[in-house]
């Protein structure tokens, strides 16, 4: 028995989000369908995290364990093969561009599991600002259209920095008996101005359901000025969901990272600060 | 009666390509429906090239004559904002992101057509250069994972610069009687290391059916050695499709602009060479 980390990425647009679902075309199903004609037998994967419709990744990770002969080096080209294939009505076969790939797979100890070895994640919002409509990021971005105060929005930034119950910001209708409580060890916003992007990148040890998408929401809603950074640490210490601001829509997110490695983590958090100023 | 000229922008990947063809989606079809409903009445609009399912323009550009009450500077918004509505089987409206867009809209004399007026067309052709897949240029680039010599596409992209019968470089089965001589004006090939991307950017006085898809694909051979340089002038004179080489695939090719003005052609001449050296 082998235990396999898999490293994949996917355009978000044309899945009805990670997890399986009946009668759609999910991430996990489609790797899972190549996996187990790679592997010759059934194959069933954990992903480190369910993200939903419309969702990136350039880093969605995944462990399963099986018995197979292919060599783990292997599987990447041979799954990636399999995932630009596409099947018409009529059975027949062409080669398509392929919106998911898996990056590496590499093995690991028997007892290792892809969320639950996790020991944080980083994922990116970005935010298009300008009033000029661009075709081309319409599903990659969120499209603001009023200009958005950028340093009001760093400042916001720094506040979600730091332990709390961010209860918040999480979506109406999570599970009421787990802990609400996360840590976010670091954010920052940083403009590319040639592409018109605002954008957001946070690490924490995990998050709550819509959590990014939230935050992401409620910092564009500090950028329009309709709140201020002040609000912040108010808005997670009442714990209300009506406080904070709306949430940003799925094709703005992409999962980033999922860190195993405490060294990897921090630099990755290191790198963040270097940025900031 | 007012002429417009409009400035348009599409990710072509969803549509059968700019011309209206019968139950299918196209940029023209999209447009003209769009504008009907601002303009209150029925708008056909010409455009300046047709560009065929899955090719992208950051510029295109297209007329129309008709009277109507609009500001002319006021359709862009108007129209995008109906561009931005589709319409579910229940005949339900929901907001979209569009895949088309109008940039600018301007008067134009009576006598002005975008396509006859045009003086010249600037193309770009994206190259994405890697054994790494990314999910997120499937649609927006021809993917090459064999590592290509940029040096000698680049000397090969000069020799296309000039005036030619560039038959060899139309796609078999056009119009035998129209002449198949065009000036190419200035080519560039450069990367983009960072997005593994090579680019190729093409400016002539106009183009035959696929010939800049079947430039680029003579590049790519050239830069995996499968043809060298100092044949191009032996295909062009020859005039057969047959030692060309393969056509690119439409998602790579994007209409950059429809050049009206000299001095402006003259201007995007003069940049590419800067970029050359």
């Amino acid at each position: 028995m082998r235990n396999v980390l898999l490293t994949i990425t996917y355009d978000g647009t044309n899945f009805c989000g990670w997890q399986i679902q009946p009668n759609q075309r999910s991430v996990q199903g489609e790797i899972e369908r190549v996996l187990s004609i790679v592997c010759d037998r059934t194959i069933r994967i954990n992903g480190a995290s369910r993200t939903d419709a419309g969702v990136h990744a350039y880093g969605q990770c995944a462990s399963f364990q099986a018995d197979f002969s292919i060599p783990i080096d292997k599987i990447p080209v041979a799954a990636n093969r399999l995932l630009a294939v596409a099947q018409d009505r009529n059975n027949k076969k062409r080669r398509i561009s392929a919106d998911a790939a898996i990056l590496s797979a590499e093995e690991v100890p028997i007892d290792f599991h892809a969320r639950f070895n996790s020991l944080g994640k980083k994922y990116i919002y970005k935010i298009r600002n300008s009033h000029k409509p661009d075709p081309f990021q319409r599903n990659y971005s969120y499209s603001v259209g009023k200009t958005l105060d950028i340093r009001v929005m760093k400042k916001a930034a720094a506040s979600f920095v730091g332990t709390f119950d961010f209860k918040a910001f999480q979506a109406a209708g999570g599970k009421e008996l787990e802990s609400t409580v996360r840590t976010v060890y670091g954010t920052q916003i940083y403009a590319e101005p040639a592409s018109h992007m605002i954008i957001l990148e946070i690490i924490g040890d995990g998050f709550l359901y819509n959590m990014v998408r939230i935050i992401a929401g409620t910092l564009v809603d500090i950028g329009l000025g309709k709140k201020t950074p002040d609000e912040i640490p108010y808005i997670i210490s009442k714990k209300c969901r009506q406080l904070a601001g709306h949430t940003a829509p799925p094709n703005g997110l992409y999962l980033a990272e999922v860190f195993y490695k405490k060294e990897r983590m921090l630099e990755a958090i290191k790198m963040m600060d270097g940025k900031e100023e």
